[in-house]
């Protein structure tokens, strides 16, 4: 019983000296004592997007919303030198994406007035290593600068510390966004595949939009499920934004968007529900199979919102929704978006979802 | 010593055993006998980028220019379906970009007489295993397709077959492309983070530029040194493009440019020599340290190219050359283009090096 003890002690040892930051020079601050922002409640783990244990999901979404998808950390510090400390679950990563955007950070800092990309915080090349330490920019002039750290994007994050110049100060920052605008969807709402985490569409939108854009894109899914459902009408936001017909067969269109639709409505009477068409894959460009069911799946989208529309108010559907170009240079895979894709995207839907939020009076 | 022969046999017929194709229902052609395109010589190692044995060059050099960054192999088929089998060396991947453009591919066909991208090669995700197999593209109409395979862009690859319909056709094409630009230069030449391998800016331009474009890019090098005066010397060409100011400090480009350009010269009397002046870093924005270098080495490429090009006719420098645009999108990580770096790019560069071409009688 002593041995077993003594083992369980020095486990314990060995996992707290693992996971402390490396770099003496700097002093690491708790992120999630900071303002994490973009979760979809105020509520569950600090570094997880949602609040898992409230819905009834499958092992699968329990998986994929416990991860840090979508959020970032803010504060204020007039540190030269950021750095940050991070533990992620350790396992092989997707061949579609950079690891720095998986279970990677960036930094973004406000200057006059506009959050600008700053750096990257990359993480181990070695899959099965969870412990990260990386400097994200440094050698900055003086003075203070209003921060925002993006999390990983197909991580759960253990912990995150915030590194800052042992000389410096370091406070949370109130939430810098005015808007909430929940974002739904598949593997391209989910940000595959952006180059790191605060280049994802979700997350470029958010600051164009002045929003905090909560994620709860799922790889491989939103097919109009139940789930998705209970988690939205939960969840108090200005708009809602479904990236739905990615991943829905026709069949799955026909028989749920129309329930989909009235059910959030329901309880949600006035919030704009902002529909994406989605994109014409490239993938289809020569594979036919490919081409048949993203056709079917576009006019199965088509004819269930124009029926949604005419019977329900504030509900609209933006087509195109999401963009590739005509060029076959917008995705990664032939589905995915890559950066190309994202500034597409985001370039055409900022003045449309502009337009929609003023119509409703959220200015 | 029987049993050490045993040993070998069984070892010998394991290495077999494991780097054959799975899928039964295609017959596969090795890709050394077909076209194998971009290529800096005829030579060497059928699928490595640089006949490496031929030169002085450090480990690093040799490491770099074996891998098959930039090559594609083009062929042929009446199939359907088009797989790949492949072997790279399995180790850890770099952070900043995807397992599918370090160690996988992408397919290309020819449509119109333009080359559209048809899908990808996706790699294991465990970076220990280096055999791979894919269906690149399925469920294609009838009819002949000319087609390019583009290889990974940060590994050996030890083979490749390519896997096509057992009723189909497959043989070799030959090169579609009229023109040789060769390009050397650094790890954002290297390919340093397009999406894919034919994503890449040189193969785009390339394709743009009806060239078939070698690539020399070596990550975290071309810093003028001898070696590359050496390649490009023993190297016949429409024209080459230096990417060489991106890792040169300004001590380095004022001690060495214009010696680099005249050993070029004195073997290569009329080749149009186009030098990129770097990009205007977005690390630099906030980082004054990176700023300070990154000025420092643009004022020395700009008055050593003056210099040159007093000196020396057709002789090139594009400034602006590599191109982030002014909203500090156009990067993964702060210095290496994704691709929307690399569309801006490819489309800043395609008339002036179409120009430059034209004006030396190269159509």
């Amino acid at each position: 019983m002593k041995k077993i003890i003594a083992i369980a002690v020095s486990l314990l040892v060995v996992a707290t000296a693992v996971a402390a930051p490396k770099n003496t020079k700097m002093k690491y601050v708790d992120a999630s004592t900071l303002t994490i922002i973009n979760k979809v409640h105020n509520a569950g783990k600090p570094l997880a997007r949602l609040d898992v244990e409230r819905y009834k999901l499958t092992k699968s979404a329990i998986n994929a919303f416990s991860q840090s998808t979508g959020l970032a950390v803010v504060f204020r510090t007039n540190s030269k030198n950021i750095s940050a400390h991070w533990v992620t679950d350790a396992r092989y990563m997707g061949t579609n994406s950079s690891a720095t955007f998986q279970r990677g950070l960036d930094i973004f800092i406000r200057h006059n007035g506009e959050w600008v990309f700053a750096g990257v915080g990359r993480p181990k090349s070695n899959p099965r290593v969870g412990e990260h330490e990386f400097t994200l920019v440094r050698r900055m002039d003086e003075g203070e600068k209003e921060c925002m750290v993006y999390l990983p994007m197909f991580s759960r994050v253990e912990s995150l510390s915030i590194g800052v110049d042992k000389d410096a100060t370091i406070e949370a920052l109130p939430s810098p966004f005015k808007h909430k605008i929940v974002f739904v969807g598949s593997s391209i709402t989910h940000g595959a595949s952006a180059g790191r985490p605060g280049a994802s569409y979700v997350a470029a939108l958010g600051r164009a939009l002045n929003a905090e854009t909560p994620n709860l894109g799922h790889s491989g899914q939103c097919k109009l499920q139940q789930h998705f459902v209970d988690i939205v009408c939960d969840t108090e936001a200005d708009a809602f934004v479904f990236d739905t017909f990615s991943n829905s067969t026709d069949k799955i269109i026909d028989a749920r968007l129309y329930d989909f639709v009235k059910d959030i409505r329901a309880k949600h009477k006035d919030t704009p529900l902002i529909f994406l068409q989605t994109i014409k894959r490239d993938i289809g460009f020569f594979d036919l199979g490919a081409r048949k069911r993203n056709d079917d799946q576009r006019a199965a989208a088509e004819r269930g919102m124009a029926k949604v529309m005419a019977d329900f108010k504030g509900v609209y559907f933006l087509n195109p929704g999401l963009i590739l170009g005509d060029d076959h240079a917008g995705t990664i895979d032939g589905t995915h978006l890559n950066d190309l894709g994202v500034y597409r995207t985001v370039q055409y839907l900022t003045p449309k979802i502009k337009k929609i939020l003023k119509k409703h009076g959220i200015k």
